[in-house]
């Protein structure tokens, strides 16, 4: 949608709200639909080519205003994520389709989807224990359970088993930074010979520091034999999953148990909207008791899907695909760009929208280039570091990205990078 | 606003976002302003009378646009609720000030602010008793560890104990469904003697069944006594803090850990905006090791303190409690009408906008009532168990209701008891 389009739109959408307000005590105080009403109103996945604004707002009045927002919302909710399991291949015990065990629900962040997994995984485990150790206590298996994730995963992981009170190890990544199945094995055998019981594991689909993937197919079968819960945390890297070509990097969810990935984060979808799916909606509902979808009925008033509906059926899934595939280029022509100039190095491989590069040379030559890029704020970039070395981090992100943009933003670096290593060369800060 | 001027200035907001769209590629990319830029630009608390959106919206240019989402969210976030804070009269260790040690954050329900307090003594009270007790594991200390709530209280409570692997239990409220001294004091004592440690009491100011207030002023000197963190859930009830009439039922907050409200329910700002204060932010910081306010950092993006500050200047002080005052008046006559008919009795003290009440008889009876209420879809009432007896509730929550609303309401009902009780007693319904 075009600026002229938004002003046209929008303030269609004012008058939409103000006319709903004036009239709203003409409303009916509750809906006449059941539940279960919504589905078989609307396709069973998302549309290849896009629609019009108009077509799809005109399903506002029919499908989702008598259904208010409950069962409205819920229902809208469970449909989208089939739509977007199906775009990106989910294997079918993930959708909850009429009557699956699985299904997907929106979060706020990838944060929450790996602390309500690991909840979930702790519950059951507890209960597994207590079963074949009647002795135990819950107190002591709790004292045992230990969590893991990679090196490179979000912190967010290490803070959910802080909530969760469990311990969390580290699973040292390759020097690809990817977590393999026998560095898992290795710490498994380790903590299960001094007593503790492994539950939960976290694999990451495009590591935040520099977009590695954890070797699902290897590391699947291991967690499936010890009864360990895999949570695969996509949260940037699972948009990409919608073109073919990048699918590859999914291979080795069917070994899952929950899986999540942020629509808002690369898929054109507003903040907030984290897409989670689970094999069993049990085993949330049976963690929490008190709801099928714990901390989430007060979001129902946000009615997330919506934005969700909008944008898979305004872009289609052609649309959607255009723009990863766009960013994917512009990230390869900015690694290119690098790779032309002898005085950079690439400190990992360029698989999606993400380059980790740096100057050859000292973190302390990095960190200064850093600052007199971020200081003259024409482009803004966050470092990171891999191992011992400062990197800095070139992400393609915005809609409205071009070629120019990615041309303009290295002769930028490069000509700071000249700059410094003049006066740097000069006042000899080498070490 | 009324829905005229509502067009007006949706319309040119719609532009406003559609301009910025457009010329987004001029704008800097990082702000110039130094943190802490925000508190000396606006005044130290809430305007008593109402300013015009003109006058709000142009601080938006001066002073947030400067300060962009960061550090602007954050800072303005903590100014807002310092100004909330004073509007009902915390006491000030609760405020951030310039440099105070607690301060308030903008949470997404009261459920989250509860999980976060339950969560933050946790961990306080392991270090504490680990620090006496060099010989226990944190494993056997969190065996140990009690939180208390109501038998009134929210299921949340119960869910914060679950999600953080601790026991709960619930304290008896009295025949007027609040918790007093001597009820705590006596299941503490009884789980200190077999060997329990209590960490944790949620206080409820304004209970869902009945809108019920626990007695602060006992129960505060017993939490602090016995290392207890106090956390106060005033989810509903706290907007009215705002009057100084209702002021004393907050009266012992001073013992408290942390406070919790949600100007969303009942302060006119969209959801979500739950607010939360603590004591002593490095309680929180402490406990989650990460960040100061943990699963927070994502909430930035959706900036909540902007319409708080929309609202606190739109509808001043004043204003506002000009709102809360309307609804407790609509309910105590509400109240009235069923008082001045026998066939019904009301079942708790009207205090705020909740009158729970229900026909005098049996409670098929009264399900049935409520059934033929809500079949007829002209209003909408939610009911609940009050000890054995099942009990309408009848809520005044609208932001446009009127007394006239009131009076159409309970001529309804009256209406369908008298159809009801006809038809009732014909069939010898009652047991």
């Amino acid at each position: 949608m075009d600026a002229a389009e938004f002003r046209k739109r929008g303030k269609e959408m004012v008058d939409y709200v103000a006319d709903y307000l004036e009239k709203i005590d003409k409303r009916q105080v509750f809906p006449d639909v059941e539940p279960g009403y919504l589905r078989p109103l609307i396709p069973d996945c998302a549309p290849q080519d896009p629609e019009s604004f108009e077509d799809v707002f005109k399903d506002i009045e029919k499908i989702i205003m008598p259904g208010a927002a409950s069962p409205a919302c819920t229902e809208l909710e469970t449909v989208m994520l089939d739509w977007l399991g199906k775009m990106i291949n989910l294997p079918e015990e993930f959708l909850a389709g009429k009557d699956g065990q699985g299904g997907g629900v929106i979060q706020g962040s990838a944060s929450e989807a790996t602390l309500i997994s690991l909840l979930a995984a702790r519950t059951k485990t507890i209960r597994r224990v207590q079963s074949e150790n009647p002795e135990l206590t819950e107190a002591e298996i709790m004292g045992r359970l230990v969590a893991y994730a990679s090196d490179q995963a979000h912190s967010s992981v290490e803070r959910a088993a802080l909530i969760g009170g469990v311990k969390i190890k580290n699973v040292s990544s390759d020097d690809k930074f990817t977590v393999c199945g026998s560095a898992l094995k290795k710490v498994l055998d380790e903590d299960k010979a001094s007593g503790l019981i492994p539950f939960f594991f976290c694999a990451t689909l495009g590591t935040t520091p520099c977009c590695s993937f954890d070797r699902l197919l290897e590391l699947g079968p291991i967690c499936n034999k010890e009864n360990i819960w895999m949570h695969i945390d996509a949260a940037y890297a699972g948009s990409a999953f919608i073109c073919p070509e990048f699918r590859h990097l999914l291979n080795g969810v069917e070994f899952a148990d929950s899986f999540n990935f942020n629509p808002h984060k690369w898929l054109l979808v507003n903040f907030d909207c984290s897409a989670m799916w689970v094999k069993k909606r049990s085993d949330l509902i049976g963690a929490f008791k008190l709801e099928p979808l714990y901390l989430q009925h007060h979001h129902q008033e946000r009615f997330r899907s919506l934005k969700l509906w909008f944008v898979l059926r305004m872009y289609g899934v052609t649309g959607l695909q255009e723009h990863i595939r766009k960013h994917v280029r512009l990230s390869h022509q900015f690694e290119h760009l690098v790779l032309q100039d002898e005085r950079f190095e690439i400190c990992a491989e360029v698989v999606l929208g993400l380059v980790c590069f740096r100057l050859k040379g000292s973190n302390e030559l990095n960190k200064a280039l850093l600052k007199s890029i971020n200081e003259a704020k024409k482009i803004h970039l966050v470092p990171c570091y891999l191992r011992e070395k400062f990197v800095l981090r070139f992400a393609v992100c915005s809609r409205t990205v071009e070629s120019t943009h990615v041309k303009f933003a290295w002769q930028h670096i490069s000509q700071l990078a000249t700059d410094l290593l003049q006066t740097w060369e000069h006042d000899d800060h080498q070490q």
